[in-house]
């Protein structure tokens, strides 16, 4: 028996776990919005997964794991031309499969937050540009052999920051740029825009969970670790955790147990621990939960109230905050580098790259989001016009109506 | 290779099909009740999953699988202190991720019996209770190295009492201390109180049918086993049998097919054959899925009519009835034991030990249940006020509605 | 280590993804249907998964698997009497299982398409016939030893044809025979009836494509080949691929992009790339995607407007026509039995093995559907009464609505 045959066979599995994750991100998406978007919000999704696979396809996995050009790019592979038989101990099949599933993640990330007044055409060219460019360019600064890895020794399990961080920065700028929902704003003052379906949002937030036992353990790509399994229970307790935490803190802070946020919880617990969750311990898990849950309620309140930027889905906090304060947090949390198991194992040593690894990203995430929604927003232009958004998205970009009842 | 890690997988991807399950209950039971109340199903759901995987860390994974005292209780590895490396083959943190995951199910599956009148708060220390001591208790007993398997000699293969019997029993308690929803009993006759979106439902028992695939076949822990395929079969075979049975029967008794008692019909049958997916020959499955779909609807009929305990999606009788059923029935049907391959294989010794050990758990599940709800009832209250129910749990508990149409 | 295990193991998981599929087209039927027949679609989705799986059991695996009699139809283990212990090198009981799951979704196929109009009682006799007869025969030419790929070389990998293809044309001969939904054609003109819930259709297709993860690799039936991955592959570029081109050709014919096309148009692809997805090269498989994706809405309109007969989801188009040109397309993009790796690989010799196997299924399939359908149609009558259409199959023909709103 090879053993390439039985890490291959585990990824491949994983791979296809992590796949109907989109089907959770569609779901979470159109339960937390408006009705009359539903329609748009499934197609960005099909999009994004669509156009997300044969970017990375052509472009997108050369730029990530193509020969290595000074830290900073990969430069061939592109349309797996040259590609090698085996990689990291799986077959290079598995590995790309594994690779462009995740790549068309991070821009879904995105599409919650711009969601509800974004072009469609727009958003089809921000996803050409996510995962042609910037995820597989700091993707290969984490995982193909770049800068942060190799010379800083940053830590990025599975994607903490390449993926979650990366995924909430570009969705912070996107966001910014786009300005907020028509009616969003009185007076300075937020107004709360409901979803129009909880119980779906609710279903998308368990089937990412289940995904995310795809996407946490099967990123060691090696079965015979005891870090794939160790994966698997930290996932299961972080997200418990922050479910918990969100749950008594929204309760706490506004008198009543808060339904999107506690499923947001569940979803900051599994983010928060995506970047350690091989080398954190089982109570370190826990605490990591608990705190990503609370965080991300803050950090809602926040960027809906301080920073006024509109989020209707909370991908911002959710991805962008508890993917950095996780991937921070492996300095605080890694048994493997330090000794006491729980607290500062890795030194304050570790704790610096973390924090300084996740500046170098989100600026770059920034810079290069920004410069791609201002582009879209003086060129194609990136928003619809103010009667089309209030008609909804549906009917005025697509024609029909998410819901008919007969 | 290692045959631990090849088992390791599969216990690993078969306990990630498990949680899954958790999205078909939480499906089942928003399409089986009231819109009114769709979130606050949602956040139980989300309440059991979180609280009871970390109860079950820190407390009842050590009841259960604790060292022995007396064949009664599991003694120690509270919060997995001192575990050991490898356990029943499989490594410890694969067998404790199966095992987390299985006694969120046990507390779900009351949920949904005591929907639509009870408090969130109250909920959420009974699924405290459950998953640190009702559930980890009798599943010492069965499969902890206590008396029922290792001194009475009794066998419940993947749950149907461990999990399903107990669960349907601690709802029969609740529905029953909590009492009928409001309006449910004009003048002592039974109203139906019709679910508000069977598709959804249909779609969470589709999911579970998915999961049981983990469920069952899992529970052999060892992929080299025959058992392991045969369980598959068994499982598909049973819940097949039940929903045709449920529909045929439904269709005979009330004059249409009815879609509730079809779709209630599915999960008998899987629930039928859980005690014994592995041993039962694949005609025996067949046999146990028509019984299970049958009884399933005169029991809903019974407990309906007769014994007036409102139980809004059918959990005691598909869970509790069909659960214990499904167990007795390993004393006719098992092929291990005996030579038919059908009837009577394990002798009337055998049925008698099944019987014994259903009633010794029926017994103290009803026991702590009870003393649990009662306590509730009397201290912080088990019931929402009658104006919270009629407005629904939604907005008055949680202040949004599940459902706007913008 | 035993090979036999480790590819067993691979296969018992595939089929446990196909399983989902049956979730995905209850999903996808419900979604783009009208909501007063959504509890008739759910509850014939389970009837298929409920008769196809038993059918399967007592007769269909005998006439696709028994011993072969002139090439034409298998003769003996019927109720698996006389199965042997392993078969294709997996044991046979996770053989059973993943053909058995396989068994029903053809059937499935033709609900979507005779769906909203069609009695009961008639679907569920068709189901015995599709899942004892038709799809066995013909799965036995194919699969089972039979003359079409034994003595004619007629290469279909995952049921491009063996599936689809005769689901699709089974589907068109009883939405022919059935006549369309009162009110779709006035004067011969066609009227758009959307459907009622987009989002779950979205999730439906997602799901299917998730499940078509373990159709496609698990279809070698062996982990240790190169294909599986590379079929993974395959299926990811080829649903990627007909997304992108029907959402633009869509938008390029009609003005807007069109949300019903472009999840039909994931399908296509996942239906057009499955006949050759171990040996179609990845620039193959996306020029099949894209192909796939146009002719899907070509054959939509050319159904609906020139052949005039009525297909509520499709069903025709996406599997009946994408699967046969995807298993032609096996003759022009195979690299397995050319040079090229991506042209005219096979020669023009296997193009026409290709073309005349698909002649010969389509023909037979026909023929045999529109027995079945005629013969139902004299006897028992085939669709429901006007008024009963008018008012909604749920509340006829089930005596409740699929929504209620309290």
């Amino acid at each position: 028996m090879n053993i390439v045959v039985l890490n291959s066979m585990w990824v491949l599995i994983a791979s296809v776990l992590v796949f109907l994750m989109h089907a959770g991100f569609a779901m979470v998406e159109v339960g937390f919005t408006q009705s009359k978007n539903a329609v748009n919000i499934i197609m960005k999704n099909f999009v994004t997964v669509s156009i997300g696979v044969l970017s990375f396809f052509f472009v997108g996995y050369g730029v990530m794991y193509g020969a290595d050009a000074g830290g900073l790019i990969g430069t061939d592979m592109f349309a797996l031309i040259n590609a090698p038989i085996e990689i990291s101990g799986i077959t290079f099949d598995v590995f790309f499969f594994f690779q462009a599933i995740f790549a068309a993640t991070c821009a879904t990330i995105v599409s919650g937050a711009v969601a509800e007044r974004t072009k469609f055409t727009a958003y089809i060219v921000f996803v050409f540009v996510a995962t042609m460019i910037i995820y597989p360019l700091i993707g290969h600064w984490i995982w193909g052999g770049g800068f942060l890895s190799t010379q800083l020794g940053f830590m990025d399990f599975a994607g903490g920051t390449a993926v979650h961080a990366v995924g909430g920065f570009c969705a912070f700028v996107g966001a910014a740029v786009v300005g907020p929902r028509t009616g969003k704003y009185k007076k300075g003052k937020p107004k709360a825009i409901p979803g129009h379906n909880i119980p779906l949002g609710a279903l998308g937030v368990l089937i990412l969970w289940f995904g995310w036992f795809g996407f946490n353990p099967g990123s060691t790509l090696d079965i015979t670790s005891p870090a794939t399994a160790h994966a698997a229970i930290t996932t299961l307790l972080s997200g418990s955790a922050a479910t918990f935490s969100a749950l008594f803190f929204s309760n706490f802070r506004y008198g009543k147990p808060d339904a999107a946020l506690t499923l947001n919880g569940a979803l900051a617990g599994l983010v928060g621990i995506t970047a350690g969750a091989n080398v954190i311990s089982f109570y370190g898990a826990i605490i990591i939960g608990l705190i990503s849950g609370v965080i991300m309620i803050f950090s809602v309140e926040f960027f809906d109230k301080v920073v006024k930027v509109d989020d209707p889905v909370g991908a911002i906090s959710v991805h962008g905050v508890c993917g950095s304060f996780g991937t921070i947090a492996v300095g605080l949390f890694s048994t493997q580098a330090g000794a006491l198991g729980l607290f500062y194992g890795g030194g304050f040593k570790l704790l610096g790259i973390q924090t300084l690894g996740v500046l170098i990203v989100g600026s770059t995430a920034i810079i290069l989001a920004f410069i791609t929604f201002t582009t879209l927003k003086k060129t194609m232009g990136l928003r619809v016009e103010e009667h089309e958004e209030l008609h909804g998205l549906d009917t005025m970009e697509h024609g029909i109506s998410a819901y008919i009842e007969i």
